[in-house]
């Protein structure tokens, strides 16, 4: 995406080969800082520590991890034993454990001498199959905002959760990607943007992405959206994910299944955008068998952002002693999501309709 | 409530009729603070930049601002004047107005001589009065708590949303003073403590007021109570209210709807600890009609908390130039509401039942 003069993207491949350059995502909004990931385990740590995060963002990062691999030892032990590196790295998303069977696979049956040059390619082949993916999500997408523009004046009003931006993804972002393809075409929208406490994603990632790109936004509690709803203040709910069971539940960060609840209960359509990537197709109840990763709770305890004098800190906001727990994400049923807006269409949260729009 | 060795409210008469002094709410968890309000705008003040909150709080507050009015100028012109500055604090709780409306209707009456003495009494009579109503709330919820434990074994989970404690009125708290009694009697609780953004009431103030008590509790995001609930982790939800509709309507903290709405999707009771001065005898309809308070945007776009040094200080969390709301309340509608805990049993939350139970 375009921020200023910049063409920004959060992983960058080195043209050297040998190392990926990454968006340091815990320094935004404040500071745009990046960081050289040079090993398998040193995107491991970048990872799980979150400087990238987003599922399809962690599942181009792990591909470039097996790449980099692949380079400094390319034999199949040494390529195993750095997969199951990556995949241990989050629990949650799917893509991360996709991406990375996906390269362990295409290398496996080559010689091994042909494995680095070949993972280079492969990583950025899925890395920039992940843009075309979020353009055509954009797509799709964009005409749900048009119906609701051709039904009434004023900008279409927009809420999502979390950071399921370009950040997120290689480009384009999935969530987003319908709102940039709105804006650059002129459709008036403005976007509410949960702050998405524990780690308020929402807050420094989507804000700060919708600013640098023009996007008409306001920032509000993660609590406040349901009464946004009740007034009439939100046209459409658009979250991404990070894992989808076979029957359409829609696992993604905390919060979003009370956001679900509050679009039912107030008839606001409410989509996930999920490339078809983030679909686990071994699961079928999500509710029971989405491991939901259980971060630390000093997330929970302390905030991190910038003081006055312009330093970034962490502060705490609870007392001594008492304890916090930090499940990071939630599983919203399918009966409460609209539809699943997927590089394909826009599908129903339904496992007869997923089933046929695989094919 | 006892804090270690002391018996603390968070308002206290002085001896000498001139001022009363209150606990600064907004340096807890860190720092408990005490200052000295001795004229009805210091009241003013104290009440609308929340150094004071909570409704019953702010109605015992408002009732001393009156009183230490009716020292200084008695007269009618002033009386009211004071009335009038009070009442614009805050718009949203019930309490406030109802205080002050008690206050001046008891010593428009009285000669102008007498009024002092009467009001320091009749701020003293209010404030006792809401310590044994917030006993009574205790006393009627602790059979939900004891009829939970008597159902199956381990500790009673609640989850509670802002404060609702000892700290947001004169003493008990209202949605805590059946936990400090479960806890007094040694019925095991447990407390899920929403943090409750943006203020962060819950994880400043609640978890704050638990821990001195030796209650167990866990701090959480707001957007993790859903998720809780869908796996059977929370037994009752028990919240404040600010003003409740003759209906049966909870406006609470923003945030109080979403944490509803899950109750009712995964079957657990949802109740509001409501002293009946809460109940707006003129309004019905609480979603139409009652005022939602819309806060300063810095609450949003700025945390406080405390630096590894000790130091309390302000960071920012979003992006410069992005623009933030900040609705203060929301309202539950009745239907999603199990029951009112209020002075004279518990109701359900109904205008039949609600009428039936003022007689």
């Amino acid at each position: 995406m375009k921020v200023g003069a910049w063409a920004l993207r959060p992983i960058r491949p080195c043209p050297e080969g040998d190392a990926v350059e990454v968006i340091d995502q815990r320094a935004l909004p404040h500071r745009l800082q990046f960081e050289r990931l040079a090993s398998a385990p040193a995107v491991r740590d970048a990872v799980r520590d979150m400087w990238v995060r987003g599922a399809p963002l962690i599942g181009a990062c792990a591909a470039y991890g097996i790449a980099l691999q692949a380079r400094s030892d390319p034999g199949n032990a040494a390529l195993e034993a750095a997969a199951h590196l990556l995949r241990s790295a989050r629990p949650t998303a799917v893509n991360l454990g996709w991406a990375v069977d996906r390269m362990v696979a295409a290398l496996l049956p080559l010689a091994p001498a042909a494995r680095a040059e070949a993972a280079w390619r492969l990583a950025g082949d899925l890395a920039e199959e992940d843009v075309r993916v979020n353009a055509e999500i954009g797509r799709h997408g964009l005409e749900l905002l048009k119906a609701i523009a051709a039904r009434r004046p004023g900008p279409v009003q927009v809420l999502t959760h979390c950071n399921a931006g370009w950040l997120a993804t290689v480009d384009w972002g999935t969530a987003t990607a319908p709102i940039y393809l709105a804006h650059e075409q002129g459709l008036p929208i403005h976007v509410w943007v949960d702050e998405t406490r524990p780690r308020n994603q929402g807050a420094g990632l989507t804000a700060w992405e919708l600013g640098a790109a023009g996007v008409p936004h306001t920032v509000v509690a993660d609590n406040a959206g349901g009464h946004l709803m009740q007034h009439g203040r939100v046209d459409l709910v658009i979250v991404g994910c990070d894992r989808v069971s076979l029957r359409g539940d829609v696992c993604n960060k905390i919060g979003t299944y009370l956001k679900a609840l509050a679009a039912r209960d107030n008839g606001v359509p409410f989509y996930a955008a999920m490339p078809l990537s983030t679909l686990d197709r071994r699961l079928r109840d999500g509710l029971a068998d989405i491991p939901i990763e259980e971060r630390a709770a000093r997330e929970v305890t302390h905030v991190a952002g910038r003081t006055a004098a312009g330093e970034i800190v962490e502060v705490q906001i609870v007392p001594d002693g008492s304890a916090a727990a930090n499940p990071a994400f939630d599983v919203t049923p399918a009966r409460l999501v609209s539809g699943l807006i997927t590089e394909r269409g826009i599908v129903a949260a339904d496992e007869a309709a997923i089933a046929a729009l695989l094919g």
